[in-house]
């Protein structure tokens, strides 16, 4: 189910096949995944979405490609997209995860969920040596 | 501002005293930030939080101590908990998180809320190949 | 799958068939959607959540019935209410978006949640000039 | 700070009198809080939040008063709205909420922020015994 | 679907056993749901989450148990945990929820999820008497 | 109050000059709001993000621009972002949007939260006929 009906052939059109052959490309695989074949309705919208994915998070930055992986999760499970935590999960396993990891992170996102509550229900003004600006 | 009335002389309640030595000891520093202030209004409610927050931020685990708060901030902002938000990017930073690590960490976190919107948006099938089950 | 067992014959009971022949006119369609047919449980329910939805939705007001939709896409995108998605899309594309309309909607839920995240992660002040009580 | 500036002598209005005057009579008491001083803006808007605050609310029904106010601060909690928060926590205050029960609520919406991060991690399928439908 | 492959067998790891035998007993039921099945690939996990769980809501305290069951179901509806809504509305169904107490959490729960727009729309100023540091 | 401090001088960065003349003449103003100050410190995230706000926002498409940030501030607002609902309110505002106008927004938006709680509570089936793959 979708709101979208996928465009058949999408590597018809020349804009969306140089997005996908960069994805297989960078990926070393043959696979697209379900985002880009529905994105691929609008080559403008596929094309900007790859280029900051792959800029973001198929880059060489300061962060590792496993920590992106595990922020990327942590943001997707608490915006309930089950497809992103789906893919994204698969995505940090390839890159390594470890079952050990995977329960770390569980805890760490279950935690996080559980004190945003309690300091959104106490409502305690912050502390003011936590202000960047003052520092 | 808050919605409770933090109590004057927490630490006359051993209970809570015990908690607030445990902070500083676990921390070396003095200073106990309103979170465990506002929350010893009920003792039982400040010793299970601040242990889970022990047990799962300030003990060695699968996942390093800053890889953990990067992911704690993530989940922080996305519940738009300003409270968490301010005290985890103190704590990042105080576990070393440098000023090219934060500028990633926002990179992925406002590429997440980006591609979640346009997930939740499409409702596009999980692909079979995510699904672990099946693995 | 659903967290309440839908009535059978619900039109045997006056004031839901009242509802229910008050979509359908409103609509010109035979059709009635499962939101309607399992709030069809609670009749006061029903009578003021459809009341408020004709009001809102279906009748001439400041904006345009198209986006009127659009908005309101925007919002279950947000909140991961795949139900509301899918009945909103449906419902926009019955009054008219465009394949582009829909690709530029995308673009615009998407660059907010993006800078949603930035903002909620940067904690800056509001800027003075953006506050209308002293405008 | 707000974004809309809040009417000068609302009350010159006869339709945002009315409700005024109602709120003042439902409460017992002169206060009248920012929520429905803002709301005077556009009196339609005014009359159908306060008649429906005030049925649901206000009216005698299956859940007591109080309980319904810990599901009003539940939900604003997790939408992390500070001023619903606040509001309502005065509410459950005024309805006799004693601090032991303060600290439950403060649990229970933690555990929950918790184990929603969990079961949205996991992604597993919903027991089929909890189907309503097959019930 | 699920993210993580459940263990198969679990019941040989001895704490996984303690803990299923636990909840077995608490709830006076043979069934074991999802969620404790896909925890069990992490003993440490599956303990702190049910050692939790059984404190807060299966243990007598300030707040009733069904009480707690509608506040849990509000947090979850509001997070979109659809896995969450699913078992603790069945939790609240066997716990005594009727038919009109289901309907009054929905409107109350709905009533919230509308004002909470409102308030967080016009950003108005929280009301100094709703300020508890001040009573 | 900030999580970051604040680039003293970031004019003296050409790549900040440079996005923060285009962010002038762009719209026609010599104000330059919090967002982009505190992003200016790191060139590349103020960079990509100024490239996208300009292209989605200030680049004629499918949808007007007063219809764009009416669904930029629907997602501000039902992500809790206070400072996007202040800033795009007053975009919405200097784009012509009426107080009729923004009053309909707020009754859309607000509806949409109410029934986004309905239906993630009943989590009843998605209709078929709103499938768009089977279209």
């Amino acid at each position: 189910m979708s709101t979208l009906k996928p465009t058949e052939h999408p590597e018809d059109n020349p804009r969306v096949k140089a997005v996908f052959d960069d994805i297989r490309q960078t990926r070393n695989s043959d696979f697209i995944n379900h985002m880009w074949i529905y994105l691929a309705f609008d080559p403008d919208l596929l094309e900007n979405t790859w280029r900051e994915v792959k800029a973001v998070m198929a880059t060489p930055s300061a962060l590792d490609p496993l920590t992106k992986e595990l922020i990327y999760i942590a943001v997707s499970v608490t915006n309930a997209c089950a497809y992103c935590v789906h893919s994204h999960t698969a995505a940090a396993k390839a890159k390594g995860m470890t079952s050990a990891q995977h329960a770390d992170l569980l805890r760490v996102i279950a935690l996080a969920g559980k004190t945003n509550q309690l300091a959104n229900a106490m409502q305690m003004p912050v502390d003011k040596v936590f202000n960047a600006d003052a520092a």
